[in-house]
């Protein structure tokens, strides 16, 4: 296949909205849907973004997500909310909940909403950076939505890659956005490595005797390793706790496979806190520290063959400002399977 | 030396204090953060319990430390607090900020309290389990007093092991309760490498040229590893921004190395948060969950060579439980240590 020449964030994300108004979803929520999973292609998260349309739509038709979701509050005190997502899209639930939080950090210094019965919302930062524009500090927690790592020295697979996300004001530099997940390497690169048929470096995963696992195309014979060793698997544990466990959302074993089971209610827990800097003193101030450090950071001594030292968020910073101007390189692949979404729902297919 | 003979936690607490009290901190702060340096040991966070008597008296002998500080809100909103710990003791600031993240989140579901100004202040989980008492889920930050860790890719020490503590309420079981620096081994564990001779495994420290360095002699050519690498940079500067420089406490460059500087005001900046469990619910109904899911974790089929699956936090509760019960025992150098520093105060030494 050759490259196909890159699309505008508009185009993209009309594209997803009128394959969702196909089936069935409101048009201001397939609007926003839509726009969300085309801003995680914009700043280069690809792999949370239109690429899920296909498997979003397949759940859909199975009847594992509710299109016309009363998603609501159900425990209320001036600085925390927990939603009920009624099983609508995760970026419906997380959009509600980046509101209620930044309106609720306004008012108190800080808003935390937690959700359950939620879907799969994309890459963690999207919510962490809804914060910046609010002049407020962004934390979001999630349970991923497949388990892929036992608890250290087990062998049965009750924890996801479940990933934090926080992002930070800052005056002219980039905003600090961290992104990560919980294990060492996210398993659809190791996914990626057996299409490529490359082996994957040691540290990735190991087998059930905990041996290095080399080979991605023996994936399902071994787990993926979490940072740190223990200390990742306490982190995933954690992040888990405070995402799903204090919102009646699942964990461990009640955790649904999203890639494999698209009928049950996956009842997906997320959290998301906004910090308004206001409530500790002069916002300037705080941006003005921040790029300050930045730059300290930024500007030191490097390791040789290291040509630049980044931070983070910084690259999907620029990716971002690349696209929106140059439009959005897709892969042919993907291309492909968005022709395919557009022939199969009868809309009009990506210009 | 022979092994010591165990000593109560009631008898070592009482010396501690009678330490601080001779060198003019008023009665009762010396009690409270003798308790909590002995509660440090109890638990086995050895490296930042009594083991600091010494390097803290040294620093207020220096004048590095104010004994009659004047720790108070400086910036307030319902949920959150700006503590100015006017460089008084670490213990003395953060026990302020946990009555106040409390009270506030009684109020609020949750309350966050950050503080500039305040010292090192023990082991991170000691505050994150204040929240236990009050059901509620604590989160603990703070900014390293040494810098150990250069940005990814770069040479110069301007991050610290800056950790994370989170403590969440059970029922039956025993409290989950996370503790970890962001790098893969403490500096103390490396100078215990060294004054045994032995050698480090591959991962804890690089050296300038980012080779494995497994010598620990040479740990002051290299620098320690943040875990998952890019990951654990990104999770030690987020910590440092949330505890430090939101608070307007010192991070990067701006970090007094305590173990070298005894004079300079550190300006540590910690935080802690706490999330009341009430505002999500039956409380009773979360921690059955919990003890749930702990034990699934626990139960499940293990490693070959693995004997037990352990919860983060549960074999620090077993040493308290086993400490509590049958006396703190004391490294002898610790013990020696200790006794010096009785005959040079000319106090009491441990019975």
């Amino acid at each position: 296949m050759t490259q196909p020449a890159p699309v505008s964030a508009a185009a993209l994300s009309a594209f997803v909205a009128r394959a969702f108004v196909q089936v069935g979803m409101p048009e201001a929520d397939a609007a926003r849907v839509a726009w969300l999973m085309t801003e995680a292609d914009l700043q280069g998260s690809d792999g949370h973004g239109v690429i899920r349309l296909a498997p979003y739509l397949r759940r859909i038709r199975a009847g594992g997500l509710n299109l016309r979701p009363d998603i609501r509050i159900v425990e209320e005190r001036a600085a925390t909310a927990l939603l009920d997502g009624d099983n609508g899209m995760g970026h419906l639930v997380m959009s509600r909940a980046a509101e209620i939080a930044a309106a609720k950090a306004r008012q108190c210094g800080i808003g935390w909403v937690g959700a359950r019965l939620s879907n799969h919302a994309g890459p963690a930062s999207l919510y962490a950076r809804m914060a910046l524009a609010h002049d407020m500090i962004g934390l979001y927690f999630a349970v991923g939505n497949a388990n892929h790592l036992p608890p250290w020295g087990g062998l049965e697979m009750l924890l996801s890659t479940n990933p934090i996300a926080v992002a930070v004001p800052t005056q002219d530099e980039p905003p600090v956005v961290l992104d990560m997940a919980t294990t060492v390497a996210a398993y659809g690169k190791v996914k990626a490595r057996a299409q490529r048929g490359e082996m994957m470096p040691e540290g990735w995963m190991i087998d059930r005797q905990g041996q290095p696992l080399l080979d991605p195309s023996r994936a399902e014979e071994g787990f993926l390793l979490p940072i740190g060793g223990y200390k990742g698997y306490g982190l995933s544990l954690i992040v888990g706790l405070l995402a799903g466990t204090l919102n009646g959302a699942a964990m461990g074993s009640a955790v649904i496979d999203f890639n494999h089971d698209f009928q049950t209610t996956t009842n997906t827990g997320q959290a998301l806190a906004m910090v308004d800097l206001a409530a500790f003193g002069e916002v300037a101030a705080f941006k003005q520290r921040v790029d300050v450090l930045v730059r300290e950071l930024r500007s030191g001594p490097r390791m040789p063959q290291v040509e630049r030292i980044w931070l983070p968020g910084e690259q999907s910073h620029a990716k971002r400002v690349a696209q929106q101007r140059d439009g959005i390189t897709l892969a042919p692949a993907l291309r492909a399977a968005l022709d395919a979404v557009a022939a199969d729902l009868g809309v009009a297919a990506l210009a």
